[in-house]
């Protein structure tokens, strides 16, 4: 099984971010994280794109104010990129999520809600993907979601 | 190859949505398109997401206003989903919008950009979301990046 | 008398949601308390609105993030659906607010203020409706409001 | 039965709200039409809210820019109302719907969607909440539902 | 010389407003403070317009969320309004503000900035006004500019 | 009897301000209108508010995009000011109107309507100011009233 | 004297763009027009920025939507970058507004009016900056600020 | 070298401007700070603006609110003129935001982010646009962003 990249632009990304690998530790989901900024360490991110379609399959990069790092890496590789905005800024995530969902046509990326819940969506759905081609991770993934049923209706 | 599923909430949303379907021929990719409302035909919205995961790799919902249909299909499948969420309202989208992205953690919606450039951009999310499982679709794409590239860049 | 059903989309939910349930006490309103969530119970959510008319006259769904759970139980009965927009994301609510009020022509939900106040307002909203049918209730709504104009004149 | 009563603040809004009421026509609930402003005739206002009980089960105030038509006439009545926003200013109705939803705790307006596809929601959601006290008209709104559900289905 | 009204929608907004009180007072202008809310009290609110003309020159109307205090005395009387919109709700004042300042066109409200800064200057806005029929507030009025530009100057 | 000062930003704002010269022509008060930018001609801004307690009342002033005249010529005079926040940029005047009416503490700008709306609400406010002073201005304001009322109430 | 590279997202933006570039003939600043997307073709974007420093003093950088063309930019040059956001998307360009001037600490973009008027003001911006090291300029800009003062004066 | 002017609006800014001045002290750029209102000491400015090109190269503007600081000294002198938004009111820097970069056609504001990103910001581009004057800045940028760039790698 191929990895999941999670790349956010700031060691202070990392608490919130811990609700993302905690996620795909439950699934099982091998995955790295990497701290690399679409400003102060351009030249890294597209290094590390370049090499990206051998070891992973999906890569999450989260990222808070003008939070271009998603774009960058979807620019560079043809993987699928979710983008997770960031509350970081005081306007409260606003502009993280228009940065990262307002793509102009033709390179998208996947976007979920901002902040932690984001955080935990955007492992979810690196796993629906995967799931796609690793067909084990669809049973773990009912299991899931049984899990959180159950979770509601016992209160 | 699965087919990718095209759900929309209203008929009217099919000139928008053409060029999510012009974009998925391009890549020769199959489709199915339904127009089915999270609202008025939530039935068979469910009876659609029960079978779906036979016949379908991903699904695109798209809709405007409260747009709930991203929502609804993906509390029913563990498929990836993907949102566009479209420019109907008088609000031009940012309803819509904030209707798919902010999914509460557990059940995600990849959120694309609002209207026309979130259509293709979901037909290209959803070839690279299938391109880890069908490696003939990697070339495509590649192609399909340095067609864009080169349309640019000849002016 | 028919009862109020009270269904909110997390657990968490509760503490906002008290000032629901002690306005309905006030007016002696009967009513059920659910934790059910649009997305992580969808199923259990269409059972209860299966059979929600023969018990309930209004139905009050309070949510945040992308709130779906009032349109979801909205497409499933003709009760009159009123929606809380609960300030839970870093979006302060604008987001389940829009979610909520934003509904496509054909199924509304009626929508009342995002947080605390809007709790309150939702039994208020619930007494209004029932008293059409039920006269008793009338008479305590005026008193209500009387209790309402005495305190904020005697200071 | 008792009547709906339609009011709104400007005679310009009558074009909007006439899928109001071509909508309570369909159910054939009996209606009043009436233009006031809560600014510009606040004491027809108060006037019209005095009498209201003994004719109306429900009122719908529609309202453009600063909307405190509902407000006004919630504070008057105990019916319940449902306030429609108009897309009248340049902001596109976002100011209408504040003004409309964000009532402080205790007195409650029943808020539907911005522009044409809330005035038809008031119609629909009057008439859920007259279908508790007439039964007749829970028949035509399931009716109502069907033939909007055919509609889609057959596209 | 007539006073200033400074009329609010609710006790809880008595420590915002005292920087409108002390700053008038500074001014040696007279007013009284009421708290009525257009909401729970209309019919007081009616009634304090009818006489308002005899006894004041201006009338200052702070309220939080969907503020129409401002609205429905400048309704029911000629004198200026001054609308103070508060940062009562989890939307921090964006709705009182869009419910002050958006007044449709013949009905004008005045309105000054959100919160804090917003009760100051409602009470140099009203002395300002009041400056153009008493002559001695003229003087006072440079003075205060004084002050202010002073202390700025002095650090 | 004193002038009001009509200052606008741009020569393209005519045609919106002729709502509000209009209706100071109803009232018969005498008014000067200047096209004046605060950004393009502020030598002239500050010359004009040093001579304008002489002639004016009060002073207008409508602009668009970030919209700073309302608040230099605040700054150089302690005649009231009132602001008209302009529908000019493709924000929609919320950027105007966020520039003129969140003046910090101690300036205050009198804020209206933004566009067409605004422009006349203006003029209202102007005269309902100087009405504090002229008393024959109380009885048009009356009249002005009346007849609006008139208007809605005849159709 | 260096040039100002004049960048933008797209053909499509020319238009809008020439308001940019006749600015800079009327100052005689010489300039160079690309077109070059910072997602579908980021290799000619970091290209260009490699050598951008011999030949240029500013950059000027316009996009729409998620508009991460001016951050690419800046990361990998230390030239003055102004980025005028474009108003492209349903979202009038508050999307790329927020996308351009929030970049995170330590990589500014120097951001300017979103459309027309920010294509004008990217120009006299970058000329106010070469015009520190090109004394020649300082001249012209006194000019051009009089032709402007006196056009508003003349009407 | 000439210095860079540091003007912020109000002594309470002068914590988060720190960022700022710390920043210009790392590139031993020299600078003045000065607190001056653009409100409440308009003549102050306007003295400042007149000596400032003898002084100074850039001119950087803090302020929060309707933040006119940046415009004024913008309309002033033809240096280039950096503003930053605060977050200082209700409104969380929005209103400043648009206050400052919306600057009508002609009259440029270079603006970056919103609070103490921005603060550290307007360094940086203060720095940017004198290195394309004094060549020994230019290696201290490059190592600056180094600098940056070794900080996120070794974590």
């Amino acid at each position: 099984m191929k990895k999941v990249a999670v790349i956010m632009g700031s060691k202070s990304d990392l608490p919130v971010m811990e609700s993302c690998t905690k996620t795909l530790d439950e699934f099982g989901v091998p995955y790295d994280v990497k701290v690399l900024s679409a400003h102060r360490t351009i030249d890294e991110v597209i290094t590390f794109c370049e090499k990206a379609e051998e070891e992973y399959d999906v890569i999450i990069a989260a990222a808070g104010y003008a939070a271009h790092l998603g774009g960058v890496i979807a620019a560079k590789t043809t993987l699928p990129v979710i983008g997770v905005p960031l509350d970081a800024s005081p306007l409260k995530g606003i502009d993280s999520l228009l940065s990262i969902v307002q793509m102009p046509g033709g390179i998208p990326v996947a976007t979920v809600t901002i902040g932690k819940a984001g955080a935990k969506n955007a492992a979810v759905l690196a796993v629906e993907i995967m799931a796609i081609k690793y067909p084990e991770l669809k049973e773990k993934l009912k299991n899931y979601r049984e899990e959180m049923r159950r979770k509601i209706l016992e209160g």
